[in-house]
Formats: C-alpha cells, sequence, structure tokens
C-alpha cells in the first residue's frame, strides 16, 4: 500500500424525493447561482419546475444557461464564465450527468480565475481554487458528482482533456434514483459501461498489498454485474436504480483509490475516440477496455487471474494462471456484449484509417498509464485490437 | 436501501512517517492544543517527541493532559474541559487509541457547553457543536479517527454511554501503520475484533435491497480474516499492519453504513460488561455477539446464511438455509478463537451473579437493537448464552 492523503467532503443527500432540498442545501452558500443543465429533458420530467420551486422557496435566485451536449464544450464554459463576472455569481448548481456538472467545474475553475481556464486542461497550470459547485444528478455515469475532476472538449482541434483538483469536489450532491426511471436502457448501460472502467482503472495497478480496496472494487463490481442485467430487462426498477447510482458514485468518489496508483490508460485512449468521433464514453471504454486488457495482462497475469476469479467467477487455474486470466479478459466482453454495449470500434462505424492520428494526440504530453506504460506504437496497436 | 445523507470530512493522512506533519496540519486550524494522551507508552516509542519536535517547528503551542485510561472516565473529561477554558484552548489532538479520541472528543463537547457534557452521554440534549479535534493513532480498533461517536464511562455508577453527532468527526487523523508494529499479539485481536463488532453491527439490518453495502461489508471482513491471521504470527508485517489499520478506520467511518439500519445491540450489551468488568471492548464484543446471532438469528435466516456464504466460504445449502447460518456462527465463533480471543464470560472469569443488573441496566432507555428488538429479558437471555 502507498502512503495517501484522502478527503472527501461533499455532502451526499441519497434517496426518493431528496430534489426538493436543492434550495435550502444551496441558501447555506450563496443567494445567486448558475444554474446549467443540458438540452432540456428535465423541462419534460418536470424536474425543472421542482428544482426552480425549490430555488424560489428558499429565496435564492438563479441565471439559466442551458444547452450542455455531451461531451461538453469549452465554448460553453467560456460563456458561463462571462454570465458568472458580469452578474457576480459566486455558486454553480449543475442538474443533469457527468457532462453539466464537468461543464459546472470547468466554470467554477475559470470564474475565479485570471487566465485562460483552458491551461488547467492542457496541464499549463494546476488549479487552486474555484467557485463552489452543487449538483442535482439525473443521469449516473461519470461519477463526477463526488470526484475531483472535470472533462471537457475543445473544439479547436477537438482535443478532450481532464483536470484533476481537490477544489473540483462538490460541496453537495442530490442522488434521486427515482429521476433516473425515465433513462433507457441504453443511456443506462453506457453509464454502466462508464462506472465499470472507473474501477477497472483502480483495480490494474501494480502497487502491491492493496488488499482491502481490491476487495472493495470487486464488491462493487459484482453489485454492478447484478443490476445491471436486473435493470436490462426491468429499467423500472427501484432498487436496482439506487444499487447503480449509489455504485456511479462510489467508483469514482476516490474510496476506491486509496493507497493505489490507478491505471487511466484505457480513459486516455478514449478520450481521443469521443474527442473525435464524438461517441459516448461509457460506450467507448466498452470498445477499448477489453483490448487494452487484451495488450497488457502479462504484464501482471496474477492481477488479471484474481480479477476473473474473484469478480466473474472464474474458476481459479493455478497450473495456468494465463488461461484463467484470459477467460476474465472473456468474460468482462461478454458482460458488456450481454448488456447490449458494443466491445469493437467497428460496431459503431469507426473505421481503422484515424488510428495513428488518434495514439499520437494520446500521448503528445508523453505516454499514458502506470499498469503498463504505453507509447505511441501501443496505443495504435490496442486501436487495432479494437477494431 | 433507505433515504440517507452522508457527509464524512475528515482529512486522513496515512502511510509511514506521517505523524511528522502533525505540526504542519495543526497551524492551519490553530496555535495552541491540548495534547491528550494515555499511559505514557508513547513516551517509550519515542512517538511523543516527535510529536513535540513537529509542534514546535510550525509554532503549536501545548498544554499536556495524559492519563487517559481504557474505557475513559468522565473525572477525567471534566478535568480538560476546564484546563481548556482556562487556558483557552481551542483544538484538541488526541494522541492514542480509541480511549483517548473518545476521551478528547467528549472534552471537545465540553468546552464549547454551559451545561453538564454527561447529559449528551444520557441523552439528555443533542449536540450542536464541539471543539475541533485531530487525531495521531496508536491503536487500529475503535474507528474513532474518523466516526461520529465518542464512549465514556461515568464512576458515578459505572455508566459506559455513547453519543453520535456530526460535530465529533475529527478534522484530521494521521494513521501511520509503522507505530502499531509494537502492540502485542493481544491488543491487536482484540482491536481486530472491535472491527468486526463495527461491520457486524452494520450487516445485520432488516433493510432490504442493500446490496452494494451487503458487499463492501463483505470484502472489509474478509481483509480482517486473513490480516489476522497473518498478524497473529508475524505481528511485524507492515503489508498486514496497513490493511487492519485502514480497515479499523472503514469499518466505522460510515461508508459502509449508507442506505442502511445498523443494529448495535451487541455494543449496547457489551457497554455494560465493560462498564462494570472493565475488560477490553474488543474481547467483550467476542464473548457477546456469537451469543446475540444464536438469539436472534430466526429473525432473517437468510442474512446470517449470505453471511457465512460470502464471508467464511461456507456451502449454501437451499435445502436448509438454517443450517447455513448455524455453520455461520460457528464459524465466526471460531475465527476469534482462531486468533486468542474468549468467546464465553467464564473464559475471562466474569461470573453469572449481575446478569440481571446488566440486562436492567442496558434497557434503561427503552429496549435496544434494530435486527429484533431487545427487552430486559431478552438481554439477560443473550447473556445467558454468552456464560
Amino acid at each position: 500500500m502507498e502512503n495517501f492523503v484522502f478527503q472527501n467532503p461533499t455532502k451526499i443527500i441519497f434517496g426518493k424525493g431528496t430534489e426538493s432540498a436543492v434550495g435550502k442545501e444551496l441558501k447555506a452558500h450563496t443567494n445567486k447561482v448558475l444554474l446549467h443543465y443540458g438540452g432540456g429533458s428535465i423541462k419534460k420530467t418536470g424536474l425543472y419546475d421542482r428544482i426552480c420551486a425549490s430555488l424560489k422557496e428558499a429565496g435564492v435566485a438563479w441565471t439559466e444557461l442551458p444547452g450542455v451536449q455531451p461531451n461538453p464544450r469549452l465554448s460553453l464554459v467560456r460563456k458561463g464564465i462571462e454570465i458568472c463576472r458580469q452578474e457576480q455569481i459566486d455558486f454553480i448548481l449543475a442538474v443533469g450527468g457527468g457532462s453539466v456538472i464537468d461543464s459546472a467545474k470547468a466554470i467554477a475553475l475559470g470564474v475565479v480565475d485570471d487566465g485562460d481556464v483552458w491551461d488547467f486542461y492542457m496541464k499549463k497550470r494546476t488549479p487552486t481554487k474555484a467557485l463552489p459547485v452543487g449538483v442535482v444528478l439525473t443521469i449516473p455515469a461519470a461519477g463526477s458528482e463526488a470526484s475531483n475532476s472535470s472533462v471537457v472538449t475543445s473544439e479547436d482541434g477537438w482535443y478532450k482533456r481532464y483536470v484533476d483538483a481537490e477544489v473540483l469536489r462538490p460541496k453537495f450532491s442530490i442522488l434521486n434514483p427515482e429521476l433516473t426511471l425515465t433513462l433507457t436502457v441504453e443511456q443506462t448501460m453506457i453509464g454502466i459501461a462508464d462506472m465499470t472502467a472507473h474501477i477497472i482503472e483502480r483495480y490494474f495497478t501494480q502497487v502491491p498489498n492493496v488488499e482491502l480496496t481490491d476487495r472493495l472494487i470487486e464488491g462493487t463490481f459484482k453489485t454492478l454485474i447484478r443490476n445491471a442485467h436486473i435493470l436490462y430487462k426491468e429499467p423500472h426498477n427501484y432498487a436496482a436504480r439506487s444499487e447503480i447510482m449509489w455504485s456511479g458514485t462510489v467508483a469514482h468518489n476516490d474510496w476506491l483509490s486509496t493507497g493505489r496508483i490507478g491505471d487511466w490508460g484505457s480513459h486516455m485512449i478514449e478520450h481521443e475516440l469521443s474527442g473525435i468521433y464524438d461517441i459516448p464514453h461509457g460506450a467507448g471504454l466498452a470498445i477499448i477496455i477489453p483490448a487494452w486488457m487484451q495488450y497488457v495482462y502479462k504484464a501482471n497475469v496474477a492481477k488479471f487471474a484474481q480479477f476473473g476469479n474473484r469478480i466473474f467467477d472464474v474458476e481459479a487455474n493455478f497450473g495456468s494462471p494465463e488461461e484463467t486470466a484470459l477467460e476474465a479478459i472473456r468474460r468482462l466482453k461478454s458482460f458488456y456484449q450481454s448488456i447490449g454495449l458494443p466491445v469493437s470500434l467497428s460496431t459503431v462505424n469507426i473505421p481503422g484509417d484515424r488510428l495513428a492520428e488518434m495514439a499520437a494526440k494520446c500521448v503528445e504530453n508523453g505516454p499514458v498509464g502506470n499498469f503498463l506504460k504505453l507509447y505511441k506504437e501501443d496505443v495504435q496497436k490496442i486501436l487495432q485490437l479494437a477494431l
């Protein structure tokens, strides 16, 4: 186990009807917020009205900035920064999924900074302050509701880049699984793929003696598998929606990172995919991860064998741990397929003609991944395996 | 799953050599602390000198209050409150195990309160404020380093009582597993018993659909079992010390409580034991829990069968889940025995002549436990089963 510092002060308000608490929660921090959301589905579901009623009741004023797209864009972030400055807004309320939250976090960074907010994403500078952000979550997937990270896409060159900073953890996040009952099966499963990716990136570490967190990740993964299968058949099952929603937060709030060094190579590769082709991040991960696994498993066969044995109940073959490891990768792939996810680039009609370009962009700042360091040719081979 | 609110802002600083950070951490909060510790073992190990050096370097002054005993006493708490008031101290630094931390929390409650601090423990009033507390942990067991609770014993009638309040979570806790390498095997195993008790109390709930947290608890329990056995043979194994130390925090920091209603009946019964007989809390729990299980398992046989199957690898007998459940209780008992813990009152020379008195005291404020509500006669029967 590595030495670590852990602190996650985000207040989680979880369960039925909890969005009605949003006004009261905000009032403890501010009198005026930027109400940031996406394409307007929150108006169709009535959530928008309930949020506005709660804000009014608490005496919290707001200015709206809708229009966040999946893979949120830097141009809208810049617009949000401008609005907050003009209207002296000191709190961002994100109502939506990971894209809305990440866009809100980017605005929160930019408002209090004199330079270009994109610098933080291009790792030119490290953020030390941000406006506070609050969340009403509608799509469980990205885990941004309690994470320290934000991912934004710049239209200039279609760079999709992330920033990590403790100041980005939301002050509070309201998680009502009822709000997720109307998500389509496809949206739900793409979100679950993202959750599995977050814990896979943490699981595959070369740090020895990380037993507790290994086991916590394994338990979280088993929960995702069982409840994904339930929701694939019964999307209106509240209990399964609850398990998935809370698992999505736990997968990325860093409880499962303590004492470990995660990999994150698959995320870096996927960002090139969804940066250029604008596919959903979760679907891209379901494609990239099995290919990544096939390419890297020899760097620690025992870890892959443990993954298969403990999560997918693959019988341990001590005579050939490699057999157990390979069966683990097959099982993960068929899990993704069993919930309707793509596991190859061809399935989502991405051709093989820009693999070298994506590989080059991916390693612009040096090799990616920690389980096995990946250089340009490695990334390109992984993308090829994903075809 | 129940609706829940969760927030645990305690900063954890974990790993080798981390106690040297104590001065710097404190300086962010205060210029003068009450340095609270136990019988002086920290002087023998050199920890005291390292703490003092770090405080001096950071420019943090201190007044000392040593002398915390296991099952910390109200009289010393009152003394601490007086010192803090006289010297206008606004931060308590606890260096020790659960008893020192709980005593520090009690002082922190009392200093800012006009009434009698014992009122909070007797549930006459609910605390809403407290001085901040910081921790350097030396005995992993109670989990108080990130919990919202404090347990204190009043010498007037030997009442051992607890208080829960969010204001009691420490600002920071420094956890260096190296500091635990000198604990005896007996101290270590008593601490581990306390950790198992914290997760057993959470596990046995009648709330349905708590899959994620069930699995997280199961993973934590498996980690405790494996590493207890390692430390029983190799008390100087740093990796196992790390797993145990972090597991002890996770067992009680409420990650594993989200959406559940814990039982806590065994804790209430044990408090009567250690209140009167002054035995270590962990040892008392290893005695009470198996007896409690034997008495209550019929209230939810399936949960006990799952406990045995998933944690102790008891083969599931679907024809007779009761057989699986009973085998689970036997396995827990033999786990405790295998690490040298007592599993009966007679082993620790506690006779059966005061069972009725303890049972009566235990339910003075009404029945205890949530898995099955326990009245006086139930508690007495459980104590009898523990003879």
